[in-house]
């Protein structure tokens, strides 16, 4: 199983806090050894940070740790392989373009028959069942809507169909993202935690960090961060569940799909 | 003005030697101070490292020099912005997946106009006339082939044909990358060198920094190095002409096309 890490806010956050909490599930604490990757928007372009190397054990991750970039939609994901070999083409997140705007995505699960699913103008890089499903979930929006991109709704509730679609094949757990939202689909296992004023300390559950988060917020400030797993020991992590999904906008839960 | 900087090889290569040249160049001894970006294939994929900040003060671009990534194609750019304000999505180089593997571009010049130039599948995210008019090149190279990528003597001539139509509306000097090859067009300015056996002494023009390759390489190693300047004061560069391509492949010299 791999683990999902997204966050989703309405002021510059960095992500430097959940990460540690990740990373050190990637080879650490946990046997997530099969790489990592993190994706920043920067509005419609996300820059990511991909290593087939374990999280733990990364230059790179420890680079991303130590220089923290501010972003409102982040979504990061280690790997623990279960179809295709650990390679930079296999590493999640992916990423595509469709309408002018970076779209990323990650996956934790499998999806059953992936090559099956029909592919348009997106064709997978790599060999994942993982970018397969990508590539055919964003294909179905580019059909869906020729003309370009619909109003959030019409557009979450296609997310919500065809993830739920896919996901009759197998365990298909994502994050989406859009550089506008963060889309959470919740098939066995995903959490999220609305962080708000008055905000107080986390205590990360797989290292010895304990962040106060007061010192550094306005009482204006909405984070939400999603998980496979709670990642803080003294926090309240709401459940997904299972067959549906979340769509995080500004830092709220804009809604909640059946899928 | 821009400075580019291309890699292609037939054996794993790191680039930081040039790359450190590059850096220097980036708000250090020229005035490149708009970002840059540095993107690294591994097979069908590439990683790419972004950076809206100068080079030379980019923490970022230090780690990169730091822990070099060993890679048969890479291509860097650092940018002194004619057209579009400096963010991520304006920075180079841009990437789009075509026939299954990404394609990498960076371009110093301006092309005027070029928002006239026609899209299709792929839309620009920033607001660069660079990527507008890379988005209409690969949209050119996907139309020409709709079955998906012909051989590579047809494939550079596509290219080529597609860069001087565009090099007609300014100046297109661009460096391209689909993870096999290595496409460089001269409009006014790039030139080349392929370091080979007998491996010597190479001095960086823009910082005290000399490397003996010798060491570190087989007689067997051929590495193409495509800059917009000369990056080193000790070696022959091949200058370019305007208006013709180069294409490289496992570190020759494999075609020159009029472009």
């Amino acid at each position: 199983m791999c683990e999902l890490l997204g966050m989703e806010c309405n002021v510059p956050t960095d992500i430097v806090f959940s990460f540690t909490g990740l990373r050190r599930r990637g080879g650490g604490t946990a046997h997530h050894a099969d790489g990592w990757g993190l994706a920043l928007y920067e509005g419609k372009r996300a820059r990511t940070f991909l290593d087939p190397e374990p999280a733990a054990k990364s230059p790179l991750a420890a680079f991303v740790a130590a220089n923290p970039i501010k972003t409102l939609l982040a979504i990061g994901h280690i790997r623990k392989k279960t179809r295709g070999p650990t390679s930079l083409a296999n590493t999640h997140p992916f990423t595509r373009e469709l309408w002018g705007r970076d779209w990323v995505f990650a996956h934790n699960g499998t999806v059953r028959g992936a090559r099956s699913l029909a592919l348009g103008r997106y064709v997978p890089i790599g060999t994942t069942d993982s970018e397969h499903a990508f590539c055919h979930l964003l294909e179905g929006l580019r059909a869906s809507f020729p003309k370009g991109a619909p109003d959030a709704a019409t557009l979450s509730e296609a997310v919500a169909e065809l993830g739920g679609t896919i996901g009759k094949k197998g365990t298909f757990n994502f994050l989406l993202g859009d550089g506008q939202r963060l889309y959470a689909r919740c098939a066995t296992k995903l959490c999220h935690i609305i962080r708000r004023a008055p905000f107080g300390q986390a205590r990360l559950a797989d290292e010895d960090v304990t962040i106060d988060f007061a010192p550094v917020t306005t009482t204006r400030d909405r984070v939400a961060v999603v998980s496979t797993v709670p990642l803080t020991t003294n926090e309240t992590w709401q459940i997904g569940e299972p067959n549906t999904m979340w769509v995080f906008d500004r830092g709220r839960l804009a809604q909640t799909h059946a899928s």
